[in-house]
Protein backbone atom coordinates (compact mmCIF):
# COMPACT_ATOMS: atom_id res chain seq x y z
CA UNK A 1 0.00 0.00 0.00
CA UNK A 2 1.55 3.50 -1.05
CA UNK A 3 -0.96 5.53 1.48
CA UNK A 4 -1.63 4.81 4.99
CA UNK A 5 -4.93 6.40 5.68
CA UNK A 6 -4.03 8.38 8.73
CA UNK A 7 -7.66 10.26 9.47
CA UNK A 8 -10.90 10.47 8.04
CA UNK A 9 -13.48 12.97 8.83
CA UNK A 10 -16.49 14.02 6.75
CA UNK A 11 -17.01 17.39 5.76
CA UNK A 12 -19.43 19.44 4.06
CA UNK A 13 -20.63 16.09 2.30
CA UNK A 14 -17.05 15.63 1.33
CA UNK A 15 -14.12 14.00 2.92
CA UNK A 16 -11.16 15.80 4.86
CA UNK A 17 -8.50 13.03 4.84
CA UNK A 18 -4.46 12.11 6.00
CA UNK A 19 -2.87 9.78 4.59
CA UNK A 20 1.35 8.77 5.10
CA UNK A 21 3.28 7.65 2.70
CA UNK A 22 7.57 7.42 2.22
CA UNK A 23 8.92 10.29 -0.17
CA UNK A 24 11.99 8.85 -1.88
CA UNK A 25 12.71 12.42 -2.74
CA UNK A 26 12.83 13.29 0.74
CA UNK A 27 14.18 10.31 2.21
CA UNK A 28 11.16 10.04 4.63
CA UNK A 29 7.75 9.46 5.68
CA UNK A 30 5.34 11.97 5.12
CA UNK A 31 1.68 12.90 5.76
CA UNK A 32 -0.36 15.31 3.95
CA UNK A 33 -4.00 16.31 4.14
CA UNK A 34 -6.73 16.03 0.89
CA UNK A 35 -9.87 17.33 1.13
CA UNK A 36 -12.01 15.66 -1.82
CA UNK A 37 -15.59 17.09 -2.42
CA UNK A 38 -18.88 15.34 -3.12
CA UNK A 39 -19.19 13.78 -6.05
CA UNK A 40 -15.72 13.07 -7.23
CA UNK A 41 -15.02 9.62 -8.56
CA UNK A 42 -13.38 7.93 -11.04
CA UNK A 43 -16.15 8.69 -13.64
CA UNK A 44 -16.12 12.44 -12.43
CA UNK A 45 -12.91 13.37 -11.40
CA UNK A 46 -12.26 17.16 -9.81
CA UNK A 47 -9.44 19.64 -10.66
CA UNK A 48 -6.85 20.01 -7.53
CA UNK A 49 -5.77 23.13 -5.60
CA UNK A 50 -2.27 22.64 -3.70
CA UNK A 51 -1.82 24.64 -0.79
CA UNK A 52 1.54 25.35 0.81
CA UNK A 53 1.40 26.68 4.42
CA UNK A 54 3.64 28.69 6.34
CA UNK A 55 6.56 28.61 9.04
CA UNK A 56 5.86 26.52 12.05
CA UNK A 57 2.62 25.08 10.10
CA UNK A 58 1.56 21.23 9.20
CA UNK A 59 -0.44 19.86 6.62
CA UNK A 60 -3.78 20.73 9.35
CA UNK A 61 -3.64 24.28 10.02
CA UNK A 62 -4.94 25.18 6.52
CA UNK A 63 -7.88 22.26 6.69
CA UNK A 64 -8.38 23.56 10.57
CA UNK A 65 -9.01 26.70 10.25
CA UNK A 66 -9.30 28.36 6.20
CA UNK A 67 -12.78 27.25 6.09
CA UNK A 68 -12.01 26.47 2.43
CA UNK A 69 -13.99 22.54 2.66
CA UNK A 70 -17.41 24.76 2.00
CA UNK A 71 -16.19 26.56 -1.21
CA UNK A 72 -14.71 23.76 -2.67
CA UNK A 73 -17.80 21.56 -1.82
CA UNK A 74 -19.93 23.66 -3.79
CA UNK A 75 -17.18 24.30 -6.48
CA UNK A 76 -15.75 20.64 -6.63
CA UNK A 77 -12.14 21.29 -6.19
CA UNK A 78 -10.09 18.98 -3.94
CA UNK A 79 -7.29 20.74 -1.99
CA UNK A 80 -4.17 18.55 -0.82
CA UNK A 81 -2.13 20.28 1.78
CA UNK A 82 1.14 19.13 2.25
CA UNK A 83 3.61 19.42 5.25
CA UNK A 84 5.93 22.07 5.10
CA UNK A 85 9.03 20.26 5.11
CA UNK A 86 10.24 16.86 5.79
CA UNK A 87 9.98 15.05 9.21
CA UNK A 88 11.18 12.34 10.89
CA UNK A 89 14.53 11.36 13.24
CA UNK A 90 17.15 11.68 11.31
CA UNK A 91 15.66 14.61 9.55
CA UNK A 92 18.06 17.84 10.08
CA UNK A 93 16.31 20.78 12.02
CA UNK A 94 18.03 23.79 13.38
CA UNK A 95 20.68 23.39 16.09
CA UNK A 96 18.67 26.11 18.57
CA UNK A 97 15.39 25.00 17.52
CA UNK A 98 14.63 28.23 15.70
CA UNK A 99 10.99 28.20 14.19
CA UNK A 100 12.39 30.00 10.74
CA UNK A 101 14.83 27.08 9.93
CA UNK A 102 14.80 23.58 9.99
CA UNK A 103 11.75 21.80 10.66
CA UNK A 104 8.21 23.42 9.78
CA UNK A 105 10.28 25.74 7.53
CA UNK A 106 11.42 23.98 4.04
CA UNK A 107 10.90 26.94 2.01
CA UNK A 108 9.99 24.86 -0.50
CA UNK A 109 13.25 24.67 -2.48
CA UNK A 110 15.69 21.44 -2.85
CA UNK A 111 18.87 22.18 -0.25
CA UNK A 112 21.85 22.15 -1.57
CA UNK A 113 24.49 21.90 1.50
CA UNK A 114 24.66 19.34 4.33
CA UNK A 115 23.04 18.85 6.41
CA UNK A 116 20.14 19.79 4.74
CA UNK A 117 20.45 18.32 1.37
CA UNK A 118 19.58 14.99 2.42
CA UNK A 119 16.09 15.35 3.31
CA UNK A 120 15.29 19.32 2.17
CA UNK A 121 14.20 18.57 -1.17
CA UNK A 122 10.66 20.21 -1.19
CA UNK A 123 10.22 21.60 -4.68
CA UNK A 124 11.15 18.50 -6.17
CA UNK A 125 8.76 17.05 -3.48
CA UNK A 126 6.00 19.49 -4.20
CA UNK A 127 6.63 19.84 -8.05
CA UNK A 128 6.94 16.43 -8.58
CA UNK A 129 6.55 13.22 -6.14
CA UNK A 130 3.46 14.64 -4.40
CA UNK A 131 1.18 15.06 -7.51
CA UNK A 132 2.43 12.16 -9.48
CA UNK A 133 0.70 10.23 -6.15
CA UNK A 134 -2.26 12.24 -5.55
CA UNK A 135 -3.06 11.81 -9.38
CA UNK A 136 -2.15 8.21 -9.15
CA UNK A 137 -4.38 7.23 -6.13
CA UNK A 138 -7.35 9.95 -6.35
CA UNK A 139 -10.20 10.33 -8.41
CA UNK A 140 -8.41 13.85 -9.61
CA UNK A 141 -7.67 15.86 -13.17
CA UNK A 142 -4.17 16.57 -14.24
CA UNK A 143 -5.91 20.74 -13.86
CA UNK A 144 -3.59 22.18 -10.99
CA UNK A 145 -3.90 25.09 -9.30
CA UNK A 146 -1.50 26.38 -6.58
CA UNK A 147 -1.73 28.29 -3.88
CA UNK A 148 -0.30 29.48 -0.08
CA UNK A 149 0.58 31.66 2.80
CA UNK A 150 3.61 33.73 3.63
CA UNK A 151 6.40 31.00 2.97
CA UNK A 152 3.91 28.96 1.53
CA UNK A 153 2.76 32.12 -0.50
CA UNK A 154 6.55 32.29 -1.68
CA UNK A 155 6.46 28.80 -2.66
CA UNK A 156 3.36 28.85 -4.28
CA UNK A 157 4.41 31.99 -6.83
CA UNK A 158 7.99 30.30 -7.32
CA UNK A 159 6.69 26.33 -7.79
CA UNK A 160 3.66 28.21 -10.27
CA UNK A 161 6.42 30.81 -12.27
CA UNK A 162 9.11 28.36 -12.80
CA UNK A 163 6.51 25.79 -13.97
CA UNK A 164 3.34 27.99 -15.79
CA UNK A 165 2.41 24.80 -18.37
CA UNK A 166 1.96 22.61 -14.78
CA UNK A 167 -0.27 25.21 -13.08
CA UNK A 168 -3.42 26.90 -14.75
CA UNK A 169 -3.57 29.78 -11.90
CA UNK A 170 -1.34 31.16 -8.81
CA UNK A 171 -2.59 32.99 -6.07
CA UNK A 172 -0.95 33.72 -2.22
CA UNK A 173 -1.45 35.11 0.47
CA UNK A 174 0.68 37.63 2.04
CA UNK A 175 3.36 35.72 0.33
CA UNK A 176 7.60 36.30 1.21
CA UNK A 177 7.84 38.27 -2.05
CA UNK A 178 11.30 38.80 -1.97
CA UNK A 179 13.27 36.31 0.09
CA UNK A 180 16.52 37.27 -1.25
CA UNK A 181 15.91 40.38 0.43
CA UNK A 182 14.45 39.79 3.95
CA UNK A 183 15.57 38.25 7.15
CA UNK A 184 13.68 34.97 6.96
CA UNK A 185 14.72 34.46 3.58
CA UNK A 186 17.98 35.00 3.83
CA UNK A 187 18.84 32.82 6.53
CA UNK A 188 17.08 29.65 5.35
CA UNK A 189 18.76 30.29 1.81
CA UNK A 190 21.96 31.02 3.74
CA UNK A 191 22.00 27.74 5.14
CA UNK A 192 19.80 25.22 2.51
CA UNK A 193 21.55 27.11 -0.72
CA UNK A 194 25.16 28.10 0.62
CA UNK A 195 26.36 31.65 0.44
CA UNK A 196 26.63 31.61 -3.67
CA UNK A 197 23.47 34.15 -4.06
CA UNK A 198 23.45 33.36 -8.10
CA UNK A 199 22.00 30.17 -6.54
CA UNK A 200 19.50 32.08 -4.23
CA UNK A 201 17.98 33.69 -7.54
CA UNK A 202 15.66 30.52 -8.70
CA UNK A 203 13.72 30.74 -5.14
CA UNK A 204 12.89 34.07 -5.71
CA UNK A 205 9.41 35.76 -6.82
CA UNK A 206 10.90 38.69 -7.76
CA UNK A 207 13.64 37.20 -9.78
CA UNK A 208 11.37 35.18 -11.73
CA UNK A 209 8.35 37.68 -12.20
CA UNK A 210 11.01 40.77 -13.43
CA UNK A 211 12.68 38.20 -15.95
CA UNK A 212 9.69 35.87 -16.56
CA UNK A 213 10.01 35.93 -20.78
CA UNK A 214 7.08 34.77 -22.90
CA UNK A 215 6.05 31.64 -21.88
CA UNK A 216 2.21 31.10 -20.70
CA UNK A 217 1.26 33.17 -18.05
CA UNK A 218 -0.64 32.21 -14.95
CA UNK A 219 -3.08 34.32 -13.73
CA UNK A 220 -1.61 35.38 -10.03
CA UNK A 221 -3.64 37.40 -7.18
CA UNK A 222 -2.07 38.45 -4.47
CA UNK A 223 -3.90 39.40 -1.32
CA UNK A 224 -1.99 41.04 1.57
CA UNK A 225 -3.10 42.63 5.02
CA UNK A 226 -2.13 46.30 5.61
CA UNK A 227 -2.17 45.58 9.44
CA UNK A 228 0.45 42.54 9.05
CA UNK A 229 3.05 43.08 11.74
CA UNK A 230 5.53 41.34 8.94
CA UNK A 231 4.81 43.28 6.02
CA UNK A 232 7.61 45.84 6.12
CA UNK A 233 10.73 43.45 6.82
CA UNK A 234 9.51 40.61 5.72
CA UNK A 235 7.15 40.52 3.56
CA UNK A 236 8.07 43.32 0.45
CA UNK A 237 4.73 43.09 -1.45
CA UNK A 238 5.89 46.39 -3.03
CA UNK A 239 8.90 44.39 -4.45
CA UNK A 240 6.49 42.07 -5.93
CA UNK A 241 4.20 44.46 -7.85
CA UNK A 242 7.70 46.02 -9.03
CA UNK A 243 9.19 43.05 -10.66
CA UNK A 244 5.67 42.19 -12.15
CA UNK A 245 5.76 45.61 -13.80
CA UNK A 246 9.56 44.68 -15.11
CA UNK A 247 8.55 41.52 -16.18
CA UNK A 248 5.19 43.10 -17.95
CA UNK A 249 3.43 40.26 -16.16
CA UNK A 250 0.30 41.50 -14.86
CA UNK A 251 -0.38 40.46 -11.54
CA UNK A 252 -3.55 40.93 -9.28
CA UNK A 253 -2.13 42.62 -5.94
CA UNK A 254 -4.94 43.64 -2.94
CA UNK A 255 -3.87 45.19 0.10
CA UNK A 256 -6.88 44.47 2.53
CA UNK A 257 -7.24 47.02 5.02
CA UNK A 258 -6.99 46.00 8.89
CA UNK A 259 -6.25 42.59 8.13
CA UNK A 260 -2.85 40.45 9.68
CA UNK A 261 -1.11 38.03 8.81
CA UNK A 262 -3.39 35.15 11.14
CA UNK A 263 -5.92 32.63 9.64
CA UNK A 264 -8.65 35.13 10.19
CA UNK A 265 -7.37 37.08 7.03
CA UNK A 266 -6.61 33.61 5.23
CA UNK A 267 -10.49 32.57 6.10
CA UNK A 268 -11.69 36.29 5.21
CA UNK A 269 -10.71 36.07 1.40
CA UNK A 270 -10.33 32.05 0.94
CA UNK A 271 -13.54 32.15 -0.74
CA UNK A 272 -12.95 34.44 -3.52
CA UNK A 273 -9.46 32.62 -3.90
CA UNK A 274 -10.92 29.77 -4.78
CA UNK A 275 -13.55 30.93 -7.42
CA UNK A 276 -10.48 32.67 -9.07
CA UNK A 277 -8.63 29.41 -9.17
CA UNK A 278 -12.23 27.48 -10.12
CA UNK A 279 -12.32 29.84 -13.37
CA UNK A 280 -9.17 28.76 -14.50
CA UNK A 281 -9.11 24.88 -13.59
CA UNK A 282 -12.38 24.51 -15.70
CA UNK A 283 -11.90 26.27 -18.65
CA UNK B 1 -10.20 49.13 33.10
CA UNK B 2 -13.00 45.68 33.55
CA UNK B 3 -11.61 44.16 30.66
CA UNK B 4 -7.63 43.66 29.04
CA UNK B 5 -7.85 43.41 25.52
CA UNK B 6 -5.38 40.16 24.73
CA UNK B 7 -5.56 39.92 20.89
CA UNK B 8 -7.55 41.81 17.68
CA UNK B 9 -8.33 40.64 14.29
CA UNK B 10 -9.77 41.62 11.42
CA UNK B 11 -12.08 38.88 10.17
CA UNK B 12 -14.70 39.23 7.71
CA UNK B 13 -14.50 43.06 7.97
CA UNK B 14 -15.75 42.81 11.78
CA UNK B 15 -13.51 41.87 14.60
CA UNK B 16 -12.24 38.66 16.62
CA UNK B 17 -10.96 40.14 19.41
CA UNK B 18 -9.95 38.03 23.12
CA UNK B 19 -10.45 39.93 26.57
CA UNK B 20 -9.34 39.27 30.09
CA UNK B 21 -10.92 39.68 33.08
CA UNK B 22 -11.45 39.13 36.77
CA UNK B 23 -14.52 37.06 37.29
CA UNK B 24 -15.68 37.38 40.96
CA UNK B 25 -18.21 34.59 40.54
CA UNK B 26 -15.12 32.10 39.54
CA UNK B 27 -12.91 33.72 41.59
CA UNK B 28 -9.60 33.78 39.47
CA UNK B 29 -8.97 35.73 36.05
CA UNK B 30 -10.82 34.63 33.01
CA UNK B 31 -10.32 34.95 29.13
CA UNK B 32 -13.20 35.11 26.44
CA UNK B 33 -13.72 35.43 22.96
CA UNK B 34 -15.37 37.54 21.36
CA UNK B 35 -16.80 38.07 17.14
CA UNK B 36 -17.95 41.69 16.42
CA UNK B 37 -19.73 41.99 13.36
CA UNK B 38 -19.27 45.17 10.83
CA UNK B 39 -21.23 47.86 11.47
CA UNK B 40 -21.79 46.69 15.21
CA UNK B 41 -21.98 50.16 16.92
CA UNK B 42 -24.23 52.03 19.89
CA UNK B 43 -26.52 53.54 17.49
CA UNK B 44 -26.89 50.10 15.67
CA UNK B 45 -26.56 46.97 18.19
CA UNK B 46 -26.27 43.26 17.74
CA UNK B 47 -27.82 40.75 19.10
CA UNK B 48 -25.47 37.86 20.70
CA UNK B 49 -24.90 33.96 20.13
CA UNK B 50 -23.03 32.32 23.62
CA UNK B 51 -20.71 29.31 21.76
CA UNK B 52 -19.83 27.02 24.82
CA UNK B 53 -17.33 24.39 24.08
CA UNK B 54 -16.29 20.83 24.82
CA UNK B 55 -13.90 19.14 26.94
CA UNK B 56 -10.34 20.40 26.30
CA UNK B 57 -11.64 23.33 24.37
CA UNK B 58 -10.59 27.27 25.29
CA UNK B 59 -12.30 30.40 23.72
CA UNK B 60 -9.84 29.32 20.82
CA UNK B 61 -11.71 26.51 19.54
CA UNK B 62 -14.66 27.75 17.97
CA UNK B 63 -13.59 31.07 16.67
CA UNK B 64 -10.50 29.67 14.81
CA UNK B 65 -12.32 26.58 13.45
CA UNK B 66 -15.67 26.98 13.28
CA UNK B 67 -16.09 29.13 10.00
CA UNK B 68 -18.98 30.87 11.97
CA UNK B 69 -17.67 34.47 11.20
CA UNK B 70 -18.80 34.81 7.70
CA UNK B 71 -22.14 34.31 8.61
CA UNK B 72 -22.04 36.48 11.81
CA UNK B 73 -20.71 38.72 9.63
CA UNK B 74 -23.67 38.88 7.08
CA UNK B 75 -26.39 38.22 9.74
CA UNK B 76 -25.12 40.94 12.33
CA UNK B 77 -24.68 38.44 15.24
CA UNK B 78 -21.99 39.10 17.98
CA UNK B 79 -20.32 35.79 18.92
CA UNK B 80 -18.93 35.16 22.49
CA UNK B 81 -17.05 31.92 23.48
CA UNK B 82 -15.90 31.94 27.13
CA UNK B 83 -13.22 29.46 28.38
CA UNK B 84 -14.85 25.80 29.61
CA UNK B 85 -13.73 26.08 32.86
CA UNK B 86 -11.87 28.56 35.40
CA UNK B 87 -8.57 28.72 35.16
CA UNK B 88 -4.90 29.31 37.01
CA UNK B 89 -2.99 29.22 40.59
CA UNK B 90 -4.75 27.86 42.94
CA UNK B 91 -7.90 26.70 41.00
CA UNK B 92 -8.69 22.57 41.17
CA UNK B 93 -7.70 20.25 38.80
CA UNK B 94 -8.18 16.24 38.43
CA UNK B 95 -4.86 15.25 40.17
CA UNK B 96 -4.60 12.76 37.46
CA UNK B 97 -4.89 15.40 35.06
CA UNK B 98 -7.87 13.46 33.20
CA UNK B 99 -9.36 15.50 30.68
CA UNK B 100 -12.96 14.83 31.72
CA UNK B 101 -12.53 16.73 34.80
CA UNK B 102 -11.30 20.03 36.17
CA UNK B 103 -9.26 22.18 33.87
CA UNK B 104 -11.15 22.25 30.79
CA UNK B 105 -13.86 20.51 31.48
CA UNK B 106 -16.05 23.09 33.89
CA UNK B 107 -19.35 21.00 33.06
CA UNK B 108 -21.18 24.53 33.05
CA UNK B 109 -22.81 24.00 36.52
CA UNK B 110 -22.01 25.50 40.20
CA UNK B 111 -19.91 23.01 42.40
CA UNK B 112 -20.72 22.12 45.59
CA UNK B 113 -18.47 19.88 47.14
CA UNK B 114 -14.63 21.04 47.95
CA UNK B 115 -12.04 21.77 46.14
CA UNK B 116 -14.19 22.08 43.06
CA UNK B 117 -16.91 24.93 44.76
CA UNK B 118 -14.19 27.77 45.34
CA UNK B 119 -13.78 28.46 41.45
CA UNK B 120 -16.18 26.20 39.40
CA UNK B 121 -19.11 28.09 39.07
CA UNK B 122 -19.80 28.22 35.35
CA UNK B 123 -23.32 27.99 35.68
CA UNK B 124 -23.60 31.30 37.39
CA UNK B 125 -20.54 32.60 35.22
CA UNK B 126 -22.57 31.94 31.92
CA UNK B 127 -25.86 32.89 33.07
CA UNK B 128 -24.90 36.59 34.78
CA UNK B 129 -21.58 37.56 35.03
CA UNK B 130 -20.66 37.51 31.35
CA UNK B 131 -23.72 38.42 29.67
CA UNK B 132 -23.70 41.85 32.33
CA UNK B 133 -20.41 42.33 31.29
CA UNK B 134 -20.50 41.68 27.52
CA UNK B 135 -23.73 44.01 27.36
CA UNK B 136 -22.15 46.93 29.82
CA UNK B 137 -18.65 47.24 27.68
CA UNK B 138 -19.67 46.24 23.71
CA UNK B 139 -22.52 47.18 21.41
CA UNK B 140 -25.38 44.32 21.64
CA UNK B 141 -28.67 43.82 22.96
CA UNK B 142 -29.75 42.08 25.30
CA UNK B 143 -31.05 39.60 22.73
CA UNK B 144 -29.45 36.14 23.26
CA UNK B 145 -29.15 32.98 21.84
CA UNK B 146 -27.51 30.08 23.46
CA UNK B 147 -25.32 27.26 21.45
CA UNK B 148 -22.53 24.92 21.79
CA UNK B 149 -20.60 21.22 21.34
CA UNK B 150 -20.56 18.00 23.02
CA UNK B 151 -20.12 18.90 27.16
CA UNK B 152 -21.20 22.82 25.61
CA UNK B 153 -23.94 21.16 24.13
CA UNK B 154 -24.68 19.89 27.40
CA UNK B 155 -24.55 23.47 28.85
CA UNK B 156 -26.66 25.31 26.22
CA UNK B 157 -29.76 22.91 26.51
CA UNK B 158 -29.30 23.55 29.88
CA UNK B 159 -28.76 26.80 30.78
CA UNK B 160 -31.14 27.66 27.96
CA UNK B 161 -34.17 25.00 29.06
CA UNK B 162 -33.44 26.65 32.88
CA UNK B 163 -33.68 30.25 31.75
CA UNK B 164 -35.99 30.14 28.65
CA UNK B 165 -37.31 34.09 29.46
CA UNK B 166 -33.63 34.54 29.04
CA UNK B 167 -32.96 32.93 25.61
CA UNK B 168 -34.92 33.53 21.83
CA UNK B 169 -33.29 30.33 20.83
CA UNK B 170 -31.00 27.45 21.48
CA UNK B 171 -29.22 25.03 19.74
CA UNK B 172 -26.32 21.93 20.21
CA UNK B 173 -23.85 19.77 18.17
CA UNK B 174 -23.42 16.54 19.70
CA UNK B 175 -24.27 17.74 23.00
CA UNK B 176 -24.09 15.18 25.98
CA UNK B 177 -27.56 15.01 26.30
CA UNK B 178 -28.82 13.18 30.06
CA UNK B 179 -25.47 13.32 32.04
CA UNK B 180 -26.63 12.05 34.78
CA UNK B 181 -26.85 8.46 32.61
CA UNK B 182 -23.23 8.54 31.02
CA UNK B 183 -19.61 8.02 32.20
CA UNK B 184 -18.35 11.76 31.45
CA UNK B 185 -21.50 12.99 33.35
CA UNK B 186 -21.53 10.68 36.43
CA UNK B 187 -17.63 11.08 36.94
CA UNK B 188 -18.46 15.26 36.66
CA UNK B 189 -21.72 15.34 38.41
CA UNK B 190 -20.35 12.98 41.66
CA UNK B 191 -17.22 15.79 41.93
CA UNK B 192 -19.12 18.40 41.68
CA UNK B 193 -22.29 18.11 42.77
CA UNK B 194 -21.16 14.92 44.95
CA UNK B 195 -23.40 11.54 45.67
CA UNK B 196 -26.97 13.04 46.08
CA UNK B 197 -27.72 12.26 42.53
CA UNK B 198 -31.53 14.44 43.47
CA UNK B 199 -29.07 17.62 42.84
CA UNK B 200 -27.88 16.48 39.48
CA UNK B 201 -31.32 16.32 37.66
CA UNK B 202 -31.04 19.95 37.58
CA UNK B 203 -28.19 20.10 34.97
CA UNK B 204 -29.51 17.01 32.86
CA UNK B 205 -31.28 18.32 29.95
CA UNK B 206 -33.40 15.02 29.74
CA UNK B 207 -34.79 15.72 33.19
CA UNK B 208 -35.55 19.06 32.20
CA UNK B 209 -36.62 18.31 29.21
CA UNK B 210 -39.13 15.75 30.34
CA UNK B 211 -40.76 18.06 33.02
CA UNK B 212 -40.59 21.33 31.32
CA UNK B 213 -44.32 22.77 32.10
CA UNK B 214 -46.04 25.26 30.22
CA UNK B 215 -43.00 27.93 30.46
CA UNK B 216 -41.89 29.77 26.73
CA UNK B 217 -40.29 27.20 24.83
CA UNK B 218 -37.07 28.45 23.24
CA UNK B 219 -36.83 26.24 19.82
CA UNK B 220 -34.32 23.94 20.07
CA UNK B 221 -32.35 22.59 16.88
CA UNK B 222 -29.86 19.24 17.53
CA UNK B 223 -27.47 18.07 15.26
CA UNK B 224 -25.79 14.70 15.86
CA UNK B 225 -23.05 12.70 13.95
CA UNK B 226 -24.17 9.19 13.25
CA UNK B 227 -20.69 8.65 12.70
CA UNK B 228 -19.45 9.82 16.24
CA UNK B 229 -18.05 7.55 18.27
CA UNK B 230 -18.90 8.98 21.40
CA UNK B 231 -22.93 8.42 20.13
CA UNK B 232 -24.06 5.16 22.06
CA UNK B 233 -22.13 5.85 24.86
CA UNK B 234 -21.69 9.38 26.24
CA UNK B 235 -24.37 11.74 23.94
CA UNK B 236 -27.00 9.41 24.05
CA UNK B 237 -29.19 11.48 21.51
CA UNK B 238 -32.47 9.05 21.91
CA UNK B 239 -32.87 10.10 25.54
CA UNK B 240 -32.95 13.61 24.24
CA UNK B 241 -35.66 12.92 22.22
CA UNK B 242 -38.12 10.85 24.60
CA UNK B 243 -37.56 13.47 26.94
CA UNK B 244 -38.62 15.74 24.43
CA UNK B 245 -41.57 13.88 23.69
CA UNK B 246 -42.76 13.07 27.21
CA UNK B 247 -42.56 17.21 28.04
CA UNK B 248 -44.39 18.08 25.49
CA UNK B 249 -41.35 20.17 24.12
CA UNK B 250 -40.88 20.21 20.47
CA UNK B 251 -37.31 20.01 19.43
CA UNK B 252 -35.64 19.61 15.88
CA UNK B 253 -33.33 16.68 16.24
CA UNK B 254 -30.92 15.92 12.88
CA UNK B 255 -29.03 13.06 12.37
CA UNK B 256 -25.93 13.87 10.36
CA UNK B 257 -25.29 10.45 8.41
CA UNK B 258 -21.19 10.03 8.36
CA UNK B 259 -20.52 12.87 10.40
CA UNK B 260 -18.13 12.15 13.54
CA UNK B 261 -17.56 14.26 16.85
CA UNK B 262 -15.27 16.87 15.12
CA UNK B 263 -14.95 20.74 14.26
CA UNK B 264 -14.97 19.19 10.57
CA UNK B 265 -18.71 18.75 12.19
CA UNK B 266 -19.39 21.78 13.24
CA UNK B 267 -18.17 24.41 10.44
CA UNK B 268 -20.43 21.83 8.09
CA UNK B 269 -23.47 22.83 9.76
CA UNK B 270 -22.72 26.06 11.38
CA UNK B 271 -24.54 28.61 8.75
CA UNK B 272 -28.08 26.74 9.51
CA UNK B 273 -27.75 26.98 13.59
CA UNK B 274 -26.60 30.72 12.55
CA UNK B 275 -29.91 31.17 10.58
CA UNK B 276 -31.66 29.29 13.16
CA UNK B 277 -30.98 31.49 15.69
CA UNK B 278 -31.00 34.60 13.31
CA UNK B 279 -34.25 34.05 13.03
CA UNK B 280 -35.61 34.22 16.53
CA UNK B 281 -33.16 36.45 17.46
CA UNK B 282 -34.71 39.56 15.57
CA UNK B 283 -38.12 39.11 15.65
Amino acid sequence: MVLEPISSNCSFGGWHRQYGHHSSVLNCAMRFALYLPPGASAEAPVPVLYWLSGLTCSDENFMQKAGAQRVAAELGIAIVAPDTSPRGEGVADDPEGAYDLGLGAGFYINATEPPWSRHYRMYDYLLEELPALVEAEFPVTGQRAISGHSMGGHGALVIGLRNPERYRSISAFSPICNPVNCPWGRKAFSAYLGENQQAWRAYDACELLAHFGHRPQPPILVDQGDADSFLVEQLKPDALTEAAREGKYPIRMRMQPGYDHSYYFIASFIEEHLRFHHSYLVT
